[in-house]
């Protein structure tokens, strides 16, 4: 699969499941993963669904506007960025938002995310 | 040093080089550097540089809004994630923009940009 199919896959999966079943990212993550969300630093999958699942909102939707991906190393890792939209339920405009992802292969021939960095871009 | 005002620094150097003496950037890129740029592929410190300096702009200026760091994994690289703003000589409006950067250590104690993703955030 090529690296930019690939991203994209792993981008919409990311999303969708954020949206529908958040606790459900657990698995995305590992022990050394790393989260900086709007600049708090946050480490271990258990710690980021906590932190992502107790965000102050329940309904969202993320829409993905762009998606660049980057081979980040010999050691078989990819650099996904994303820049989007997010709708929350009762909100009427949406909040523009950029996150890059590092990604690892895991021994079972999956990835994970190493490192997460999310920012809302305000007006 | 620790690795935020590392990251601060490098983004300090990096915008004050681009917006006062952009052919000055070909030092922080190597040949197997990567620029995803709007979306175009960009390899190598001579073909990047080419790419930033026939943007078609002369005068800018680049003003940090947030800048995130994390270590990248064992090889000692660095993720700097900045967003900002980008003001062009004559335009009224200043452009939101996206960048992350992955800086490797280099066998001389520096750091070289092995790669990076622009993005203009679109209103």
């Amino acid at each position: 699969m090529d690296p930019d199919a690939l991203s994209k896959a792993f981008v919409e999966h990311y999303y969708s499941t954020f949206d529908t079943n958040r606790p459900g990212l657990a698995g995305l993550y590992q022990e050394s993963s790393m989260l900086t969300f709007e600049g708090q630093k946050i480490q271990g999958s258990q710690n980021i669904v906590n932190k992502l699942t107790s965000l102050p909102f329940q309904q969202c939707k993320h829409s993905i506007t762009t998606v660049d991906c980057q081979p980040s190393g010999p050691a078989g890792g990819m650099l996904v960025f994303v820049s989007g939209n997010l709708q929350l339920a009762g909100e009427q405009h949406a909040l523009k938002f950029s996150q890059m992802f590092h990604l690892m292969p895991t021994p079972q021939g999956n990835f994970c995310v190493y490192n997460d960095i999310f920012r809302l871009n305000y007006a």
